[in-house]
């Protein structure tokens, strides 16, 4: 077995330190695992997050995970303006899927084909979003099966967009917060690897958002949406390493963000304790963020600490004045990318964050595949258009 | 007046030859203007489409316009396997509002704003699809005030997506074929800026979609969608300038797909016609290049014969296939898309296509916008998943 192999076989636990080769998911201590600490920062010139090379376990398998990575950071003045401070998005909808979920899929469907998660006949994952969607996509990619478990009541017009990949698609009826243990338990009796989104070879593809934020920008601030906190354990995962490698001089602060209405890590942070308690979560826009037990949230809440960041959560009025500033952007995402920009500007207006700062903030995922409803109109006929366009634009 | 400025306010025809400073988009001959030729290839470390910024009039405003372009390339085997030849897809999807449209849009709000469209108050267009969606953001962004449009019988859901960037929408009643002339009309008496699929100003954003395939990736062919003909104009445009300035050594093969229920270019180029006739078009699932009178279809004739291509034109159950394909690939495409692999295939299958060429299909739009529907489940309880589970990948 190379040393490269051993490496991706190792699992480490942040919190107590203890190691183990078995593919697990969690420490005895009961902290998520990940992979041990990489300084090797080997750029190469393949495409997309696959050029960080050096601080992945795997290569690109080719094919739709090519398209993974180097997401655009834009710039827009009205962003600036909102958050009064200057902001740089990391737009993550532009993905295969439309969501930063495709970089955790695409390298943890890649080291499951190296052999990295021991020997399974299958990938799965509980989600009726946005990781269901893309885990399905790189199962298929892969032509491996994949099984999806979402809630008995998933609303039907969810269902058609995940399906389109072909995966099994399994409505399970009971609590559904108890499928997260439940479905690591049965993947490793029936040999399906459940990539959920904190597991250690998902969290390495989801560390490259922020290498290539710091990277291409050196933010001093990363915001970022936080939910079951896998996205957010790679943040923190990239900057000790890019920061241990020596490409970064300083390690950027980490703030998280959540919806107020389910805000288990922010409470939790707020309180000053080091774990976080499930909480009874209420209705929120930003639905996909709304995790009331985040496997990850302990880790969240020290990678924040350890940054000098916070957790904080934003209401729903607030998440929609970010998402009306990021569309007069031209700017189209989903709620929970908007809950950043709120929480951004709320941080800058508290005093958390300094005005003078530079700051990356990630759009995590696309608005295309959300937005609908109605609209105000105008009517018209060919012969009256005339009329209609003299008005048009004279009342701005 | 500058030079750069000089040539970005003068029209030519393909056709005829004529050239005119005012900001026309149509010939006295009847065929549609583009911008002077230009051969100078110089490269920035502008982001996205605007690195090629010789090629272009203007340069980034910045914001949303930074994320257009520089889409990824990738080749999934069993792409291949469907076509019988290797092909690279470019997915144009990964753009701000999802499609290729975002380059023709981005380009011309630039220009509007920078005084290329004459004295304009604000810019619109035609369209209940990609381009208004497209049209409205870059607009939004610049701070422009749009008008889109649209059919009057136009279906509520449509609406919402465009109305995220406060447009005005006006739905107009009456021959919708006959509002593109007239909005062209109208636009001139109200200084709005028509931004329709082929005005000049678009079609130079659009060339660089071709740019980006030729540099990247040198094919022997192209094949694309085809529906207005504005984007295949680009792709004419852009091997014919990147050619003359000596950045490819040969100009590729340009292939134009249409779904054949509304192909009229495809019949016309069947026919050995140099014009194309307007048809009744049919039912497609391919409805966003269902384009029955086509305003660049001669100019997409003459693209196809002057570069050793051909316009063709494939029914919907040769859609289904490459879409089911691109789907197991990992890659949701709108029908339009899959409408160009099909396309792809059925050239090499009728011998129109060397099996051992170099191919570049253009993936014009993400499927994310148009996923829907209900799917196949199986049912579980959380502690009958057992069973459940046993039986995935099995029967593979």
């Amino acid at each position: 077995m190379s040393a490269e192999r051993v490496r991706a076989a190792t699992r480490v636990c942040y919190a107590c330190g203890a190691a183990t080769t078995a593919p697990a998911v969690r420490c005895d201590c009961g902290e998520p695992l990940w992979l041990p600490e990489v300084t090797d920062t080997t750029e190469t010139d393949a495409p997309g997050m696959w050029r960080h090379a050096g601080l992945l376990p795997v290569d690109s398998p080719g094919g739709v995970a090519d398209a993974v990575g180097d997401t655009p950071l834009v710039a827009p003045d009205a962003v600036a303006d909102f958050a009064g401070v200057d902001v740089s998005l990391k737009l993550e909808g532009h993905a295969p899927t439309g969501s930063f979920k495709d970089r955790g899929s695409a390298l943890a469907v890649a080291a499951v084909e190296a052999g990295y998660a021991g020997d399974v006949r299958a990938v799965g994952t509980v989600s009726h979003g946005n990781m269901a969607m893309s885990t399905a996509a790189f199962a298929a990619s892969a032509d491996l099966p994949c099984v999806v478990l979402v809630p008995d009541d998933i609303p039907e017009s969810r269902l058609g967009v995940i399906a389109q990949y072909d995966p099994t698609i399994v409505r399970v009826d009971g609590d559904y917060g108890r499928l997260y243990e439940r479905s690591l338990e049965l993947g490793r009796e029936h040999d399906i690897a459940f990539l959920n989104s904190d597991v250690p070879l998902r969290v390495e593809g989801q560390k490259t958002t922020t290498v290539e934020v710091c990277l291409d920008a050196a933010p001093d601030v990363i915001v970022m949406p936080v939910s079951s906190g896998g996205h957010a354990s790679g943040a923190w995962k990239a900057v000790r390493e890019l920061h241990a490698a020596g490409r970064i001089d300083r390690i950027p602060d980490l703030h998280f963000v959540q919806a107020s209405a389910c805000a288990p890590i922010a409470e939790a942070f707020a309180r000053g304790d080091d774990t976080v308690a499930p909480v009874e979560g209420g209705e929120t826009i930003a639905y996909s963020i709304a995790n009331a037990d985040p496997p990850s949230g302990n880790r969240v809440l020290a990678a924040a600490r350890d940054t000098g960041g916070t957790v904080t959560s934003v209401d729903d009025d607030a998440t929609r004045a970010a998402l009306d500033t990021l569309a007069r952007a031209g700017i189209s995402v989903e709620a929970s990318c908007a809950v950043a920009l709120a929480g951004t500007r709320e941080l800058v207006q508290s005093g958390r964050l300094d005005p003078d700062a530079e700051v990356a903030t990630v759009m995590t995922g696309t608005g295309l595949k959300e937005a609908s409803g109605s609209a105000d109109t105008a009517r018209a006929t060919v012969d009256s258009l005339d009329t209609v366009l003299g008005g048009v634009g004279v009342e701005r």
